[in-house]
This record gives structure tokens, sequence and C-alpha cells, in this order.
């Protein structure tokens, strides 16, 4: 069967690209993309699948209930844009000002479509349930995963699976990982409230440069002596601006950073640490301070028997050329709530344009089209292999 | 005769009063002050002492002989104005826009050409020889004192006087040192240049900010632990900005400063230093940098016994309450570079003006012309003690 | 085969018992274990099997063909004890004063031994050819590993395993790791020679005690900012000693540490930051310094097939609860000089004496002898494993 | 009269010798110099000047009430000896085993006596009266001038006066200052207790290496930047130990140093911030602290008219060669305590043996005798001056 899913697929080449070039030219910025689930909303109404709209805000989630008895599986794509001007040159460029699919959600959306349109063929067939997640706001924190979880919508879910077109990646190739595939990603800001004052009088002041340049100091000791060494964890200071003048001692340090991790217990230990650091440091020094720390997305973190099975799928899908495991990249992703909830997978289908090579969010991005049937096929054997593995 | 000499100047206090005004609503930058020059030279012009112009750039020499033997004194005075704009509501207010005697230069001016012109009813009974010596450009670096001595017109010398009208003293207050009367201060930016990169990978960057926090708390060392605990030294970090985003490496980090000294030997002390840590932080961390030391003007150091005979000039002037010694401000008076060649001794002149207490180079500064007649008999005063003294 | 195999092995705990008791009671330290080598050597002569002596030091190498085509395979037992005084109260306590053997190597000798007798037995019908490595000196680095590698005697064989019997572990448990098991380990010792002085004169000084903190701080920076946070990473002072008197400045800084990594290009990366940050800090404040680094054991990194090799083991062998894969241990063990050049495994036998748990290197350490047939049957079945996975 | 004074010490010199020569052999410790006391009080009871025994603890104090009217003036000398091994080869050294006149006490109580023995002669012509305060205890924290003054005994005092011989001062020349002589010197020890642990675990750990240095970089900062850069300090570490073993993490860290200041106000000052930066650093890393700091002598203040009534002395007594105004020197003496109640003036009397040139403290300290007079006169004549000063 999965031969002729296969052909179907390929066969459905061109419907895809329509799609994603429709909805390409029609961006949405998230939280606001009601076009688009409208748009999606109507695909399954003419398909004639069930379908249930503002599943958590924009959400669309449709089901497709197999012939054959089997575990439900939810497959997601995300379907949001970006504040950002397109600036490439062709036909299927964004319409809208100041907003682009400069990621390739819009793939991802033409990819799920398709893969509904095309297993509806194959119903009777089919094992279990698969459902067809259509998730709003990834891009943008908190994002549409979490209220689309909190919404119960997904209660009933066996696993989930979930793929990023990605053009740092060449065309056949998958990169996944058994574990960690992408880390967490948290942004802090330190402000150093000390007293200014003329520089030749620093007695009468609480130079927050000095201050300030301890604690940066000092911060980097939570990495290399408080973290355990086999944990992955990393406290970066991006920005340190404080004074105006060299000769006068500045009143105010902004520390702002960032923090990055593998597991959310190094993440609470990271951030205690600091603001045992920072309260330590300010003491010491007799001033105060205020510190906001953000949390990003949580690690995405695969499971293992799932990433196994989405393995697996190279030996009968000819375009792979190769299935890698990788090490965490850092990033962010909110596929991360998913996984904290049920058996799945995520993975990266390699899309680069080689003749538009620029990176995501970057205002000439792009991806080769080609990527979206490999990540179909996968997506879909992933979803197959699955209903094998639990008979 | 002193008794005459001060009932003429306090008969001249309407004179002192205008030409100060004057001046004050026609303020020239410095090294661009001609017409203040050709003011003051016609002054002479008119009173008869032989004078020089053009004295090492816009600086103006006049010559008073005295009919007695004695030694030659300089008295100076600076007549250059800053880039301010005065926002004053009185009618002398600056007719120049963006441009104010906002330190009280005009009333130096005017205090020594009234010095020359009561002075020269009393010439022949006059010991030894008054030099007036106006001064450009005190106000920037590297100012006017230095050509003036290059050009050999001071070489016959034997002491020199001068003072600063001071709105942060009361009138009939005179400060003064008889060693450091103002400290010397320096600027300085150090620029660190690391490697940027992203905020997940601190292995692929040289981090500027984690270096320049190193940085800025081993430069502290130098003062606690290399500077003898017996002199004064300050170094103060007032700026210190690097990054533009708290998820990226910042590739630089721009660190300015100052260093305040009160002797020749710890500010080259310090120079070699801060060369020398900078360069084994930049090697400890594989990474380059800029070095750039600015020399401000050094310290006033007053000579002790022309400090003295200032001070003994209390006993015989009744506006003077009190002559206190002080220690050293911080600051900057190219008056350090006399001092360097000849004996000589700077004070402060108390100028507040109660109704109008704001400090030197604010757009609302302005100073009681009381002090003026003071200013005038405290310098007269260390004149005749130099000549009384040198016998 | 392996059913008979196995009931073999456990009709020869008693031999086992007692040759492991022989040696317990006549240890020889690192270098200098002669006698033992040649009761090894003797045990081969007895059991008439091909041996060879004196390989790379006291090193001893048996060899048993199989009747059936096959790989080589080797197994690998340390020989050495310690200089240690043995404090515990057992017949078979040590009879050498001052040496022990603390770490169980008696116990793999005699598993090793009893290994080679009974395979022989089944040397028919055994595929491939066993190679016997006992090897001198493990405990004292460089160890006897390297030379023997190095003498050439195993250019031959495919692959190799061994164990160590852990007193940390209850007997039944086995622990493994299909990539690093045990890290490296190096020792540094830094002298900084800065100048001494009197408490109250830190300017006639170069304060070694400020230097060496300076120097402390910057080292953790390597850590947390020069090594990729992907790698694993420790650099732990362990001993800062400065000074002599309160009130005197101190001329010297000894500073012991110790590195841990897990892979070499790390160690690399490691040495020379450190090097770098010294001479730097060394150069910021003009002091000299030495700097001597002593490199351990390299990483015991297993290669992944071997591993689950060893892992399938658990299948067949009754007495073997778990096969746990574990995260790298610190330690140290030459073991990994094999891994460098061949395939293969390293793992740790539970051998918890509960009556006397003490740790390894421990006057009163001693370990459950029936620890002894685990080890014996999972070499044995890792040995049989492989066979049959290269075919 | 001073001239007949001076000859009459000249005369003296022998017995001054005798009599520290006995001294010198018949050494006492601090608190414990009975026999020494008793030896003085002797010698006033045969001079028939009348005295107080026990004041303030072994305190010997004679008055000398002169036949003219005058102010009340207090000549100090100090008796106690050290806890060090007389290593000098002459026939005078020490018969106390362990105990030594190493800092020249007996020569101030000899120059102290034989001035009472010599004034007794011109009793008429004096004015006021001459107070002889021979004091216990100087070499041992509390010492004896606080109980002496607590006593009561020195009410009546209008000024005091005192020396030091000097052994680092060539004979003929005098030390002194108008404002510090001697620094204050405290001494502290911080004990920071971190969790030890094995190098290897860092995250198991507080490790209190790292965070001394930390400490260490930090309390450099008070110098740097909290106190007046106008005011002298200083913050020394003398000692850093932590630490065993290079591998394991040291659980505790003891830092020793001292700390030098010229005012009380500074002293208290870093006290204060020492407490703060302590915690700080504690509180930043979740260890605890023991802080024990130990107040030293207090700066000895010199008061200025008194100094000058000894400056002046320099002009009628012909053995001095100078009398020079010096930089404050570290160490510690505890008439300090008598300046803090009254006006007076503390100086060093030059004392260099130049064929025996040990310091202070030293097994072979010695000072040339001849140094003895040159003491005498000078104390004399700053009594004389302070009484002609008074009217």
């Amino acid at each position: 069967m999965f031969s002729k899913i296969k052909r179907a697929i390929d066969k459905s080449f061109n419907e895809m690209v329509d799609i994603r070039r429709y909805l390409h030219q029609y961006p949405e910025l998230s939280f606001k993309e009601e076009k688009t689930a409208k748009y999606i909303a109507n695909f399954y109404k003419q398909l004639g699948l069930p379908y249930q709209e503002k599943v958590g805000g924009n959400g669309v989630i449709a089901t497709l209930k197999g012939g054959k008895p089997g575990k439900t599986v939810g497959l997601r794509a995300d379907f949001d844009a970006l504040p950002i001007q397109d600036e490439k040159d062709v036909p299927y460029r964004s319409r809208v000002d100041g907003v682009m699919h400069a990621c390739g959600h819009d793939g991802h959306t033409a990819t799920l479509l398709v893969i509904a349109r095309v297993l509806k063929e194959f119903q009777d067939d089919l094992p279990g349930t698969v459902v067809f997640i259509h998730q709003h706001a990834e891009e943008m924190n908190p994002g549409g995963a979490k209220p689309i979880i909190e919404s119960g919508a997904l209660d009933h879910l066996d696993a989930i699976f979930g793929t990023h077109l990605w053009s740092g990646i060449p065309v056949g190739r998958i990169e996944i990982s058994k574990d960690v595939l992408m880390a967490g990603a948290d942004s802090f800001r330190i402000t150093l409230h000390g007293k200014g004052g003329h520089g030749s009088e620093p007695h009468e002041t609480k130079d927050a440069i000095t201050i300030g340049a301890q604690l940066v100091t000092q911060l980097q000791t939570i990495i290399s002596r408080e973290v355990n060494p086999m944990r992955t964890a990393v406290l970066s200071i991006g920005k340190f601006h404080a004074g105006t003048a060299f000769n006068v001692i500045a009143d105010k340090a902004e520390i702002d950073g960032t923090v990055r991790y593998l597991d959310l217990e190094v993440q609470a230990q990271i951030i205690e640490a600091m603001e045992k650091h920072i309260k330590g440091i300010c003491l010491a020094n007799d001033i105060t301070y205020t510190f906001d720390y953000a949390k990003g997305y949580p690690p995405v973190v695969n499971h293992k028997k799932e990433a196994e099975l989405v393995m697996e799928a190279k030996d009968s899908i000819e375009d792979i050329q190769e299935i890698v495991e990788v090490e965490p990249s850092m990033g962010g992703e909110d596929f991360a709530y998913y996984l904290m909830e049920k058996p799945g997978a995520f993975f990266f289908t390699g899309a680069l344009k080689e003749s538009n090579p620029y990176p995501h969010h970057h205002p000439k991005f792009d991806f080769d089209e080609k990527a979206m049937p490999i990540a179909a096929k996968t997506l879909i054997k992933a979803y197959l292999n699955y209903q094998e593995a639990s008979y």
C-alpha cells in the first residue's frame, strides 16, 4: 500500500506547489492567521473530512478514521508567517506588505493538506486514525501548541509526528535525534541600579560597571561549577550597556543575555542560581537590581522509539539519501509541548534551494519545493510504522 | 602703599564690571578668541604699557617695570569661552549664539586689566616688574599655556601667580594648597576586538563582554595593588558598551574611562600598567585591542613658599574672611605648565552668587562680581609679598 | 555449547577463588609484578597453550585457536597491585607489607585463567581464536597497555573485551556504555612566581595571591566559554596554597588541579587554553610561572557494536539481573589504549561485598567472589556474540 | 639652662649604658615584666621622687615638680621584651632563655631614667611638672597604654612626648610627622565553609577555592572604589590556604590578611565593607563563613603644634644632623592612645648600629647606644619648648 501512497504523493506535487504558493502570497502574522485557518478548514470541508475550527485560537484539526483497527496518530503543521518584508523576486512573493512566510510554514501546511487528501483515497485500508493538526502561532511565544493541547483536542492521541522544512540541509537528507533535537532558549535582562557620580569620586558612588563586571564573571561559574558537567548549558551575555561619559561613574548597567539548555531541571537550576548570584553581588556592593527572565520554548525532546520509527522510513523512501542523527541545535519550536504530553518525534527535512540559499527569517528566504513530497512520505511512513510497531 | 592700591582697586569696581560684562556679551571659543585678544591689546595700548600680541597663538603679554629694584612676577588670566548656549536672563548675556563665558574667564580678564591700570598709577614705587599674561585657550587641551611658555616670552619670570573665580565657594573665602591644588585628569578608550557569534555557541567566538569584564576587574588592582598607597590615584570606567542583542555574542567592547593622579610618576605608572594588563588579558583570551590614552593637563602643583605668600595676604585684605588649605580637587587647568617651569601658586577665589548658584559650565552659570576686587588685591599682594620675601 | 560452558564455569568457581586468594596474598607493585607473571605463564604451560612472556614488560599473552573458522578476539585482565597496607582481617590477606590487591586485579586474573582452562575443553567447537592478554602495570601511568600494543603482539586482533570487577555495583548488575565509559583525567600544578614583601607595601610586590585569584577565576571561562557546550569538560582547582603570614604578601602561589574530558580534542584544547590564560595573566601582572601538566589515561571509549554485543549477553546469562547503560564515570583505565586501536568494549561487573562495602583503593577493600563467574561468562559470551555477528 | 642639661646628659652616658645593658640581660615578656617594674620603682625611690607602682598593670609613674610655674608634661618609655631567642654574641646578651629586648625598650627605659636623674638636678629652675611614664606591655595588643590611661593617672597631663629608638635610621637623624606617623594595622581571618567533593563533580560541591578567588578579587575594590582616594588604605591577603589534593574540591578556604589605615573612619568603613562583601559572596554561592577581625593599635597621629616643638629642638642640639618629616610608616605602637587623649608627639630617634644592622624583632637586633643621649636631649627640649610655647 505504501508504494501506492508514494506514487499518489508524487502525482500531487503540483497541487502541493499551488497550495504552498497561494499561501505564500497571503501570509498572516502569528495569532492573526484567520484567513489561512479558513482556507484550511475549507479544504477539509471539500474533502469531506470532519474538522474542528478555532481550536485553542486559530487552530484547525481534521480527522481521518481508517478502515482497519489501530492507534490514533497526529501529524502537525504550523501556518503562521513573520513580520518581514519579502525581498524575493518570484511570481509568488508575498502580496502583504511587511509580512512573509520566511520560515516555510506555508510548505508545512501544503504538505499536510495533500497528505490528508491522498490518505483519504486509502481510507478503507488505513490502520487506526490520523489527526491533522494545523497549528497557528508557532513563531510567537507563548505559541499555539499550548492552547491547542489545553483545549483537550489531542487527549485521545497515541503519538504525534511533525517536521520542519530546513533550508540549511540539502534535499534528500533528514536530520533527527533520538533524544534532544532542539535546545531550550530563554532570554533575560538584569539591570543593576548603582549610584552615579563624578569619575574622580568613586567613594561617593556605587559603580555599576565594576559591579556589573563582577557579575558577568561570576555568572560564568554557574556553567563551570554548578551545572552537572554531563549536562549541556550555555549562559551568554549579549549586551552590556552602562554609562554615558568617560568621566562619569555609571549609575546603571543593563545586562542582556540568553540561556540554553537541554532539560528543564537545568533550566530551573540556572534561573535559581542566577537570582542567587545577582542578589549576592548586589548585597556585597549595597545596590539594588531588577532581573527579568523570559522563558522561551522548552527543548524539543524526541521519544526514542518514535524517532527510530521515523528513521526506519529511509528504507522504503527512495527520495531520502540519508537520515542522520544530529546533536541538538539551538532554536525554539513549540512542538516541544506536544512531546511533553505524547510520544512522538520531530525531524528536519532538507529543503535547501541551491540557487537561493538564504537562511530562515531572511527577507530572501525560500526553499526547494521538492522537499515537500519527501516530508509527506516520511510523515506517512512514520504513522504507518507506528501502527505496525503497536501490534 | 598697599592701602592706597586697595582703595584704588575698590574705586575701579565699576570699571571691572563694565569690562567683564562687555566681554561676557562677546565670548569667543578657544583658539578663536581674536577679537578678545585685540580688545586686551587695545587696553594696554591706551594705557601706554608695552605689550606683545599673538604670543603662542592669541596670547597677549604686557609689562610694567616698577621704579624700584626687584623680581619679575607674572600674573595670568585666561580669556576663552565655551561652546554652551547662554540661558541666563540678564542684560549682559551672551550675544553669540552657542558660545558663552560659562567659566568666568571674562572676570579673570577684567580683573587683570584693572590690576594693570591701577598698578600703573603706582609705577614709580613698585618693586621689580609685573608681567600681565593674558592666555588664550585654557578650555581646550592642549591649551594656550604650553605654546606661550614655548615661545620663550616668560623665560625671564621669577615667579607666577594666578587665580580662578569659583562659583562653588562663598565670596570672601579663598582656597589654596601648599602642594597639589588640582589633580591631573586623563581619559582613555579601550576597544577589545573579539569575535562575535551566536549566543548558543560561545566556543566559536571570543566573547568581548566576558573578557571586558575581566579587564574592568583587573584594572582596579592597579589602584589597590600597584600604586603606592600613600599616593592618590583613581581609575574609573565611565562607559562600557558592548553588544547589540541578547542572543548574539559581542565582537567588540568599548570601554571608556578617566585616570586621576597628583603626580606625574603615578600617571606614568598607571599608563604603563594599563597597557600591560590590557595586553595580558588579550593574550590570555587570544584577541586584539586598541588603547587610546589622552593625557589631560597635569596636576596643578603649587610651590610651598609662594603659596604661603598668597596665604599671608589675608592679614592685610579686609574682604578676605578666610584662606583655607584644601585637599586637591579634580579638574584640569593648564596653569599647571607654568608651575612646572617657575615658582608660583594658583588659588580659588570664592565667587558664589547666592541668587544664581549654578556650577561652572552650566548654561546658567554666573558669579558674584564682588569677587573680582578680592582676586585683584590678593594677586597684587602676592606679588608684593614675593618681592619682600626675595630680599 | 554456551550452556555447557556456563556449567563448566560454575563448576570452576572454587578454582577461581583459590587462584584469586593465592594472588591476593602475594601482591606485587606495578612494573615489578614478576612472580605473578611467572605464575600466569606456568598456568598456561601446564594447560598446554602457547604463550609469550615479557610482552611489553611483564605482560603474558596466551592463545587458544578454536576448531572452527572465525575472528581473533582478545580478552584482557590486569594483574598489578597497589602500595597500600592491607587492613582486612581475612585468611587470604596480603602477606606483603605495604602492598595490596586493593583494586581487584587478582580477581581479573583468576577469572581470565579459568576462562582459558574452560574454553580449552571446548577448543574443537570454538570459532576463531581467543587471545588471553594478561597485562601488567595498569595502576601506574604510563601503564602496561601501551608497551604491549607497541610490541605488536596484538596486531592480529580483530576485537578486544575487558571488564573491571566493581565494588560499588551490586553483584548481578553490569554497567556499560556504547560510547565513553570512563572520562580522561589529568592533573596539573601551576606555580606563580610573584614578589613578596610587607603587607603594607603592595606596590613593592607582585602579589601572588591576588594574581592567583584572577587566574582561578579566568580558568573557569575555559569551560564556560571556550569548550563546545555539547562536550563535557571539567577543570577543578583542588589546592591553592600561598603565603605564610597574614601580614606578608606572598611571593608564590601553588595551584593544583585536575582536568576531566571525554575526548582528546577537548583535552588538547584545554591544555592550550590553560597555557594561554596563565601566560596572559602573568604578562598582565609582570610575573613568571611554571606550568606542569600531567596527562593521565585517555577516556575509555567503547565501540558501539561491540558494546551492544556485550549487552546482548544478558539474555543468556541467568546470573545477570541487568546490564545498564551509564554516563561516563571519572577515573582512569589504560584499557583506553586498546580501544583506540581495535574495536571492543569494556564494562563494569558488579562485585559489591555487602558485608565489607569499602571502595577501591581502600585498605579494607574486598569484593564478592561470586562476581568472577559472572564476569567470565559475560566475556565468553561477548567473544561468541562477536563471532556470530561477524558472519 | 638647656646647655647645662645637655652637658649633664652627656656626662651620664655611661650610666645610661649600664642601665640599658643590665635590663638587656634580664628581659621580661609583656604583662609579666614585674622585676623590671620593681627595678624602675627602686630607681625613683633612691632618687627621692614620688612614684606610683602597678599603674594599669605593671606601669610605674614618677613625678618631678619644677620650681617654676608651668604645664604638666609626660614623657613615656615602654619596658617589655619579646619572646625571641637572643642570638647576639655580646657580653650583655639576654640571660633569659627565649626572651629578648629585641625592640629597644631597654634603651627607652634607660633614657627616661637618666632624664629623671638629670632633671632632678635642675628641679628649682624647671617650669611646670614632668611626669615619667614607664609603660609595660607595648608589644602585645591590647597593650599597657590603655589601662594606664583608664587608671586616670594621666588625667592631669597637658601634653605628652615619646620616642622610639630605630635601628633603620642612622644616628643623628630624627624622623617625625606633623600628622600621622604610624598607620593603624589590623589583622583578619576569613574562613569560607563550602562543600568538598570529587574534582570531577563540581555540581555536587561548593568550591571554596573558586569562591575564595572571587572574594579576594572583590575585596580589592574596597580600596579602589569605596575608600576616598585622598585617604590611604591597604588591604592585603597574606595567606590563602585551601585544599589538600589536586583532585578533591576544597570544602574550606582560609584567607588571612591585614588592613592598614591612617584614620579610624577608614578603618570602620573597611571593616563594614569587608563584612558586606564576604556576606554577599557567600550568599551568591550559598555557603557560610566566619570572619574574625582583630583590631591592632590605632594610627599614631601627632598633634601639629607639639610635633613642631619637637622639630625646633634641632636648632639647639648639636648631635642632631636632621629632623625630617616622613610619610606614615606601617607598624603599630600604643602611644597612639595617649595622642587620642592629649596633645603630643612621637618620633623616631635614629639608632642604626652599622656593624650590626639587623631590624627590630630580629634575633640579632641591637642598636647604637649613642642614640640614647640624643633621644634624652630631644625629649627634654620638647618639654621645655612646650612650656615656653604655653606662655
